[in-house]
């Protein structure tokens, strides 16, 4: 059976989650207050709703109860994110995912019982700022506090050299987990493999190994 | 020596850029057209200025040409963000990211020589739409359009079990590389090793492979 | 000691507030975010400050966490009546009495952890009702659900009959606690006072006793 | 026969009234110059009237001429206020109850004829500044400038003391009238009665009586 | 002495009167909310004062209680015309004139107990209508619902009679006053003035008989 | 046959015109550009169009040519009477009278062809500053720059005198051209006339013999 | 066949285009976003679209490919003009003419691909520029940066001599290439032709060749 | 001397005038009512003035009357445009040249006494609307109603064609004046004279001989 989702509040942010939910073939019940956005989802939802949802009569007439996961994707709006997320709550929602626009929102949401709280702009701005640090590190899965999986562009001084050559281990205390070639993954590298112009290194290690490596292995 | 940047537009996405940026000890401009927002970051930034970035004398007056890499993060007006694009690609900055609107923004951006062009809601919009639709499926890094690696929750089915009795590399193609365990990670884990209640499985394979073991191993 | 309070606030409702505890010799500083307000309230209020409340180091700078009891009485903007409040809360004010709108307003409030919550309107309005459908009654004061305390005009059929004559307790139930003769007031009045016209009786009893002396004897 | 009344604007106050007298089985034509809000009363007032109330044919249409009094409840707007009523008046309705918003907009109403003129907020902000420096003073009714009635909550001091112990009229010239404990009013309680916790005395006597006895008696 | 008058508003009505009092020698105070009205009559009256005038401090502070005759000729704020009338009725100003918008505004003016009420703009169309559909009649004073002065343009018909021939008291019952010839005015003319073209003949009479001499003798 | 008139702007003045006119049993178009305007009119005047009245096609679509006389009573809007003028005078209007704000706009109004060009607040200011200073003059009519007809309020020093004894003819210069006595008018009242408390007196005089018979006889 | 136009904003710089483009019989779609604006040129172009051009897919659905020439004329604002000349060449629009606001402007265009940039009020501003520096200079056509055609008033100081006489390409290097006289242009005059009074002499030469001609020629 | 100009009204088409007026070494005063806007002319200008130019007195006071020639692109308002000219004219200014929205304003324009009456969007529309249905008329510069003088690509129909092969006077009655190849222009080219790639062919003739000739000769 198709999972069923809600989401309110079309912007780019819930919009984006709409699209994505849909293509990954659940079914999603899109709903904003503005018709205007409403009509651009109407083709792409499987439901499109306008409605003020900080009225409970209304979200209990479109049946919200019955969804497993909602996401409260609302914009500007503080109070109707938390008037929502309130009345969601009160009706018995399972699960309520909401985006939050800072610190003291994000605060009321959990007293007011949000399951999660997202902040889609600043952690978007931390891989930014992340990758922009280290040119090399492509993009990176942060494990926990201290451990992360990274891709790493090799370079000159890489290229040609077999991984035993390298001994990075050893040296660095990173694994070299796989090896992006161009369209292809190269899963658990062997030691003989030579790493050519362009590979991408996918290694795991603590950040600090993996910022060791970047900058001495690649300087 | 401290890399330096310039961050135009201290909204959510550029703010978080900016603190992080900080944080990773980098030399931070923090750029506003608002003296308002500017002196938010007075004492966060390196520097802060308060500047209107469309105008190229303005732009040339605080030294923008000396930066490595510019972010602009403008808001919603799409028209400063080209327009302050356009000023930096003339004066020779040598890499420039853009927050982009929408697809027809980005193209216009791409023209005119932005080096790098992010949608951080759109982005985060497909992270969170993602995890919604496999509920044990806790991140998840994109390799390419096939691969990624994901870290997925174990269950009761799995727990107890040595990765030697599960052969779920035989069974169904992925290999886990590590597993997180509360704070610690345990790296390239031994086949002996007895997975635990509250495992966190980081496992890489292709998608269709890692869908088929969230699917069938926890299921 | 004198006690001190705080009044975030300061409209027609805070404003009362602020006149009527100075009446009653308390300290109170009176706070707004808009200085215009704060400066009506310089030479009335025992300090006058004007603060955005909806910032936690505002609010401790002002120090607002030695205040006994504060009142949240922010007008028409919800957001930041319920930041405020989560604010104080979290500062940790002992006693938070908060204005709402509605009754969602009124259920977040209570769920970040607002002690009182008042609606001063609705409940001016239920008061005006009730001394609407009975013109005799002209003020009074509810017990409980059943039982009330009610001021009572006395007209001709009552005037110049003693207590004794009218037999009220046996006849209705209810018990005449004082009489309110011009500025004077006959507490415990003895059964041989005679009703004088523009005497009002205040009476005890249950609210359908009242009503039925205010209907039977009256007309 | 049941009683007919009209509330002309239908706030937060307004709307108040309507609803009570609606509970206390009354008549009422709810009417406002929005139709939005008008609509809103459609099922809750007995009749629902989108009107320009300023306007004395239109006043006259709506046959205002019948009510036994008329409420103007008309929020912010001044000049709609004194014009509304300055119509009833000429048209000839019996009563008019009139929301004031400041001293110099009571002074005009009663010029131009207003029975009774009104101030939720600033009424309710005395009551509420009242409670907040007696804390055992939970409710009161005012009988004359010098004269209330008072609900006090019994502390650890009075309970287990019966009446007779404390000779509280003897020594602070206060009477107990009732005596509320749990859901149950006992009326004139006997002086072998005993406080018991949480039992709330309900007091008549001057001011300064009142407030010794709350003072003295109860720390 | 001179004769003192204050006028609150100083648009086109009010700034009209202060000018042409100036002109007839008296002492003025010009006084408008808007500082800017207020500069440009600095050199224009006596005095000239920026002030709120519905605020009774303000007002005393300015002395107004001094002034034999306060104008109020404040424009489309009917409010604030009220209350400004209220207040100088408070303070005991001896005469007040108000300029009314309609006819509701003027009935709560004479209630509150403005001396007198004008309506500048109904008035002068009022004067306008009049002249367009009596061409020959340029100007006229309404002394009493029936009777008029009225100037009456002399045409072809009456040039080169002599009041003696056209014997007009006999037939249409009007009396010529006096007849305006270029610069000069010849009152009470002699019966053997002959009419001259352009001459304009000042004539009294009841309003029908006026209208019945321009239709008959005139054309 | 009827008069017929067309009034563009239906404000307070062109309002009041409208209504005179059709008192005056004349015919009138009355035109606004808001609709909402015009609906008020439309039982009152002849006929009533809403229409953009500085497009020359709208003008000549509802006929405005074969009207005799056209008033441009249009309020703030300067740019849309000076069109509206031009319009008219190129249609080819026979009379053109419009309200002006300012001298400015005055002069552009005489260029562009208006016959006639008003302005009702500063001439009614200046009628209510001349009735200001001579309180006993009652209202007035210029005839020349020098010489007017003045209506004055009798008082004590002239109560019971005839106009024999006053001799005021040769004492001051006027004539006494009438008599206003409650309701009467006594046309040239003969000499043993005795003046009554109350009358109104109606003289004609040269300005300055009438401001020294107002000082003279009446103080 | 005719030629087919497109000309995108209907302002009074894109409506003078679609108007003279007609009239030199060819083809034009008029577009607008305002549908207000389309309903004026319904009965002008071709055609009459109101659409917003900034959608990629609504320029589709109006065929917009099959234009040979497309101009953007849209006014003020910037950012639908960059987005609506990318749309256009992304479609494959052979020539795109845009009206620029400023230089920064222009650059984005011409990034994306504009083939013509105008800048209607800076290059009429230069032409008004230029007649008034030389008051005999009527209008002229610029060949390159130094060479112009020029059409010169003659003055007193030429009427009656023939070219012969003047020797003006010997004297300043200009030749006269025509005089226009009255409404007849005579081509390559002949050497014996008199200068008439009002003549106007159209010359070629160097700017500084004419200008000295003009200067020293006529006065 | 230097030639003195002033252009009132500083937006694109005003501050156009201003530049090229001092390139041309004239001396400018730039005028508008925006301080901003004259800031950024502060520079440019000879002078640069922040003023009111509907008030005739701050006119007088910048001398306004001194300048020969006075230009008046004021915007978007008609009425500021119109009091401007009418007070220019009345103070005397020699020459008004002033930019109109539409042919009403410039009618009003021309009636109030403006020399000069320009319509730059109107104009460089018809300029744009004439080079867009001739590919090969690059520009023209029109003499009459009927003769221009036009500048022609010439094409690979004519290129290594003498002018006396070609014969275009016979054939299509149009002169070729010059030939602009490159940067350089021959003036009155010999008959013997090769049309090369790239040559721009100036030609004087009626606009029917012109368009004949572009149609026939190179297509």
């Amino acid at each position: 059976m198709k999972k069923e989702f809600a989401v309110i509040g079309l912007g780019r942010f819930g919009g984006s989650i709409v699209r994505e939910l849909i293509e990954l073939d659940a079914d999603v019940m899109a709903i904003d207050i503005s018709s205007e956005r409403v009509d651009e989802y109407a083709h792409i939802a499987t439901q499109a709703v306008a409605a003020d949802t900080t009225d409970e009569s209304v979200l209990r007439s479109i049946g919200i109860r019955n969804f497993e996961h909602v996401v409260v994707a609302i914009g500007e709006n503080i109070q109707a994110s938390i008037l929502t997320t309130l009345m969601l709550k009160e009706i018995g929602v399972k699960k309520i995912t909401v985006k939050a626009q800072n610190d003291s929102h994000e605060k009321v949401l959990r007293k007011i019982g949000a399951d999660q709280v997202v902040h889609p702009e600043r952690d978007m701005g931390i891989r930014i700022a992340n990758n922009m640090v280290s040119n090399n590190i492509l993009d990176y899965l942060e494990l926990s506090d201290e451990y992360s999986i990274a891709e790493i562009k090799a370079n000159d001084k890489l290229v040609g050299s077999t991984l035993i050559d390298l001994d990075i281990r050893a040296k660095y205390g990173v694994n070299i987990v796989a090896i992006k070639r161009g369209k292809h993954i190269l899963v658990s590298p062997q030691a003989i493999e030579k790493i050519r112009l362009e590979d991408i290194l996918i290694v795991i290690g603590s950040d600090e190994e993996i910022h060791k490596f970047e900058k001495k292995a690649l300087h």
